[in-house]
């Protein structure tokens, strides 16, 4: 066959560009004897602009606790009752994965009575955070959720009664809220606490199927104990929700004490080590003195007092909302770690390139690398604030008023924004790992399973935004109304100035490197947002409030987003102050910049609407995003080792840390086949398929 | 504690509007006992603007089809040996998912030979495909893949030699393409085929790790033969790839034949029932008859003719880059159908609403159901253009050369385009099910790993999307040189028309729903982004070329992708033109022109930055984009309906076609509880902790 005309062999010698096969695979026949993944890596690391060990410092707050995380490693590694003990961590079954979190658990238990030091305790169970998202969810669910509800909500005796029996797993405590049919709406949730004046006991009921306890983590197989959360029903009154010390299992059988149902929640998209359950309560019985009663309370007499404000209540979903913080920073430095030394080990394309110098390679993973260190930067400026805000409800009780609406509404945006933007990082992780993304072994699926329940748990994120969004356009109200308002919505005190500042007529994206100027853009758009979205609802009025709601719930969501980015990079920018006279400043400031570009770049169609930019201001701020993402790229290797995450930890062979990524890959391949010789199913379902006679053959073994 | 002023007391207002506890579990109570979930969706479906039978005849592509495809999901739920035999699907070992998967092809191939209709033999093997992801893949590696390399590749003696015994897997093939160190880069491929002709042999080696085959489908327990791509080296001198026929295993034994070393690639993110594995070949020799030689040969004294022209090995890749419209069906037909019905089910809110009515759900989800409507219906334009194209190669070169070109840019453009944007609705899907979709048991989690081999595995999106926008440069190249061009590019004949025309004026956003103008808007972008980056590549001169290129990777991506949606969209409205006269081409209609908005408005910054719209062009193309949302999500649950998906395909108790989610979802996790005893690791774990002695209590069982 013969091309018919000159244009057609133009068209075909086009395509063939496409699909030469033009041998090189004696380049690749070398660089295989020697590999050129360790030469990769070391140079990338030679070329570094800052010094590795000064950044991890930074990262982990000083020299003392990189040692003290150094020797925790150590003792997971070592320690057979704390690490794997054989194979790949996804090849365990459920019951394997389980045993093994739960012996890690007794083990740290141990191990905490025989460190000395509180550094290194401290570091061993962030390690072991590191090291397992099982077993920090265990931790997790018994020390935050259970022994925060009691701390927040118990009174001084009970918390006297139960604290150390919890501090050392003599009881195992879950925290029982979510229910099947109800999850971000707590005033659905049906559990009853029903009071028995006359036994001086709380009936605790699940009057439906939906009322059944959903998703409550440890309940599956080992909780002793639940914090419930019910509808505190007294003389036929429901007096809202209050929560109550349920015990569950008998700490001697470890069986279900009768009145109490629970069960295993089963196969997740991930985290098989957590017993996930659902707990049914039917007419089970609880003393009085079960409900935590430090705000609100009931006597004997069945007379209920009431919280003094509701809030408190749930001012622990604050702090838990802001943890996102920390567990995005887990779960995404691993997967960036394994993605980014793969990218620069992995060469391919037509002069066998690293692929980490692919323009749309290196502009999807470095936001992400600089989105991590604004993680951790920001984490510490949040809990610094909260335990401020905290300590305020001890001490003066203006002030924390003054102060939690702030907190709410940016636990709830953070949540929601961080979250989002970290599905999609993991996302780009997966892509630039190509295939081997598929394997188990390379780790980059666990982690999205695992990251999976965050966006839709602890809040579902559309709904946090819109809280966010509601708290803007209250808060605009009330600087509209001459209030002093604090905190991330102090720039509504001047929202008339913003408003009537002229819009840019930037030439330089030099401009763009400017912190103040980027607040300033983002500022513009917020108060401008939630100036025309609150005029919206205002007009509605009480009766369509609702509709004109909905009607506009994506912008109100957009806008939650913008204001988000807006306080985040705020708090960075803050956050690196105190990091001014470390050698890594200026790599902390470049990171801060290219993420306040990446902010404009990802809104811009808004203000390309809005006339503040026009076409020629988009294409400078394009550019500048590329140019810095390229910028930063040079540093990519170091940036990801900085964060010292030990190879055994990762448990990813094609991001190992010397980059001789394919043995290592293929050795943990063959460890994981048990077994060389033909499976069973082969000989029941294969084998009388392949040796069927041929139709017509002679049927030699027929003795008819 | 009291707040301390007034406008303390005025935030707390608002916050406590959050937060607010008044109890409203009566209605939830109620509604429970008496499930909304049947009505919810009976309403819906009564409220359809459509006969959903008429829809689900256009998908199918008539009533007969529709009748053998019932009674193909008969045969399935009622044949122990295809069926699922107990348990739920994800509870499976990989171990019984192989096992599954092989007991189900013996099946198949058993019922082929009984069922004499040629219509429900195919409707078995597509609902089977439906069905299980693994089984649909096992097939396509013996049947797409390897059986098509031999049809394509190898001469009239060859097929006639193998093809019963492939028809009846005497043989099991698998297709070993794909190396550790090498996938979208053909050229680099190192395995090697050298031929000795003392022996009229050939040796198939690899030479290093990296060029160990990886990935291959079947190869890790079952095929018995494989076609592998090697570099083929005659007398010291290589004549590039080409295909082999290569034995793997013993069929008697299902042992490995010395020489070949094949192993099992383990756990995956997904489709755990595909025996994907890797293959060594080391000095494993082959009859040289076994090189497919249709196109390129060589005699036995290793005189080696060339294909006639490369592109021919090629051209199996473009159908296969096809099928990924007919997979992205069956995965997002599944994951919505499950995501629109929990939306219709599930209540939540203040006024309890239906989920799906919320502005961010509908249009997060209703685009989604569009797309997989465009993909039906343009999957058949698809398949019936290439069969002409392919038809042309036996009938008329210059006809076949003048349209593969467009063939393979469509194709690499749309597995980019089309399986990125599934990814996104995927993604939706799992977040508009909450919590329930981090369970294995709603399938919603397994889904997206299945999908997740899509958009890396069978050439990278990138690498395909960067093949497609090199193709329009050419395109646009020959245009300029005043060629006619075909198929999608042959608006390019018109390029200097396209530009000069003005920029659109219109104020009416219903100009959008025009599909011509909608054509005509992304002519334009394309026209314009392709014409720029001719210019810059043409201006970087050949040296500089692949850095200009590669300086411009991003925006030659997005050029892939405003084409790839414009054709689709053309593909479409002309696909759509073959129902103009049954019941539904107005819904039919109505979905292509809201995906002709969502191109526009995905695109939206691109327009707005090129000064095509202005701002007040982006708010009405935004509403017009939120009101055919709305507009479609009234018949939502019946569009998921025309798919005709039966439950136990679907395997997710929340999306259950009668609505009654609560009771399946509970009893479809405790069915997969085998035991309700303590497991064993709490006596190993937990009871020592539990039971550990209080600090200064009473040593009660100390006999010393």
């Amino acid at each position: 066959m013969e091309p018919t005309s000159p244009s057609a062999i133009a068209r075909l010698a086009a395509v063939q560009n496409h699909l030469s096969i033009q041998p090189c695979f004696h380049r690749h026949a070398i660089h295989n004897y020697k590999p050129t993944g360790p030469a990769d890596l070391a140079r990338e690391r030679a070329n570094a602009s800052f010094k590795v060990e000064d950044m991890t410092e930074v990262i982990l707050r000083g020299k003392e606790n990189v040692e003290a995380m150094s020797v925790a490693y150590q003792l997971i590694q070592r320690d057979p009752d704390l690490r794997m003990r054989e194979g790949h961590h996804y090849d365990l079954t459920r019951a394997e994965d389980r045993e093994q979190t739960m012996r890690q658990i007794a083990r740290t238990i141990e191990l905490k009575k025989q460190i000395k030091d509180p550094r290194l305790r401290h570091a061993l169970l962030m390690a072991m955070n590191s090291y397992s998202e099982s077993y920090a969810m265990r931790m997790y669910v018994h020390d935050m959720l259970f022994k925060q509800a009691l701390m927040l909500f118990g009174t001084a005796e009970r918390q006297d009664k139960w604290m150390d029996d919890i501090e050392n797993w003599r009881v195992i405590g879950c925290f029982a809220m979510t229910e099947m049919g109800h999850s971000s709406n707590l005033r659905g949730l049906e559990t009853t606490s029903t009071y028995d004046s006359s036994t001086n006991e709380f009936v605790i009921h699940s009057p439906t199927l939906t009322a059944t306890k959903w998703w409550i983590g440890m309940s599956g197989e080992t909780a002793t104990h639940t914090v419930a959360i019910c509808q505190t029903v007294v003389d036929g009154k429901n007096h809202g929700i209050n929560w109550f010390i349920v015990p569950l299992r008998d700490p001697k059988t470890g069986r279900l004490l009768p009145g109490v149902t629970c069960g295993d929640i089963g196969h997740k998209s991930s985290r098989q080590g957590l017993d996930n359950g659902w707990i049914q309560f039917t007419s089970f019985r609880i003393p009085r003195e079960n409900m935590l009663m430090k705000w609100a309370s009931m006597t004997s007499e069945g007379e209920f007092t009431p919280s003094p404000n509701p809030i408190l209540s749930y001012a622990t979903l604050i702090p838990e909302r802001f943890t996102i913080l920390g567990t995005s920073q887990v779960i995404l430095s691993h997967a960036l770690t394994i993605a980014v030394r793969y990218g620069a080990v992995r060469r391919q394309g037509n002069q066998d390139e690293q692929i980490m110098d692919y323009q749309t390679h290196y502009t999807s993973l470095m936001p992400g690398v600089a989105f991590v260190y604004m993680l951790n930067i920001v984490d510490r400026e949040l809990f610094d604030k909260w335990n401020e805000v905290a300590e305020f409800a001890q001490t003066d009780a203006g002030a924390f008023m003054r102060e939690i609406p702030d907190q709410h509404g940016v636990s709830a945006g953070f949540k929601g924004t961080l979250a989002w933007y970290a599905t999609e990082i993991l996302e780009s992780c997966r892509r630039a790992c190509g295939g081997h993304a598929y394997s188990s072994y390379n780790s980059i699926a666990g982690l999205i399973g695992d990251y999976g329940v965050i966006t839709t748990g602890g809040g579902d994120n559309v709904v946090l935004m819109q809280q966010s969004a509601r708290y803007l356009i209250t808060a605009l109200k009330w600087a509209q109304e001459g209030q002093k308002l604090v905190g991330s919505v102090s720039y509504f005190n001047n929202y008339k100035k913003i408003l009537s500042s002229p819009k840019t007529s930037f030439q330089d994206p030099r401009d763009l490197l400017s912190h103040e100027f980027v607040v300033d853009v983002l500022s513009w758009a917020c108060a401008k947002m939630t100036t025309e979205l609150a005029a919206i609802l205002t007009e509605a009025g009480k009766t369509n409030f609702d509709q004109a709601w909905n009607a506009n719930q994506t912008e109100l969501v957009r806008l939650a987003d913008v204001h988000a980015w807006r306080y985040f990079l705020i708090l960075y920018q803050r956050g690196i102050q105190r990091e001014k006279n470390t050698s890594v400043y200026p790599q902390l400031r470049q990171m801060g910049q290219l993420m306040s570009t990446f902010a404009i770049h990802k809104h811009l169609d808004l203000f390309l609407e809005e006339g503040y930019f026009d076409g020629s201001h988009a294409k400078l701020i394009r550019q500048l995003f590329l140019d810095q993402c390229k910028a930063l790229r040079k540093d990519a290797v170091p940036l990801v080792d900085a964060w010292a995450i030990p190879d055994f930890v990762i448990k990813a062979p094609i991001g190992k840390y010397d980059g001789n990524i394919y043995p290592a890959y293929f050795a943990t391949v063959t460890a994981a086949q048990k077994s060389f010789d033909p499976p069973s199913y082969w000989h029941k379902y294969a084998a009388p398929l392949l040796n069927a006679p041929r139709p017509g053959a002679e049927k030699k073994n027929c003795k008819c």
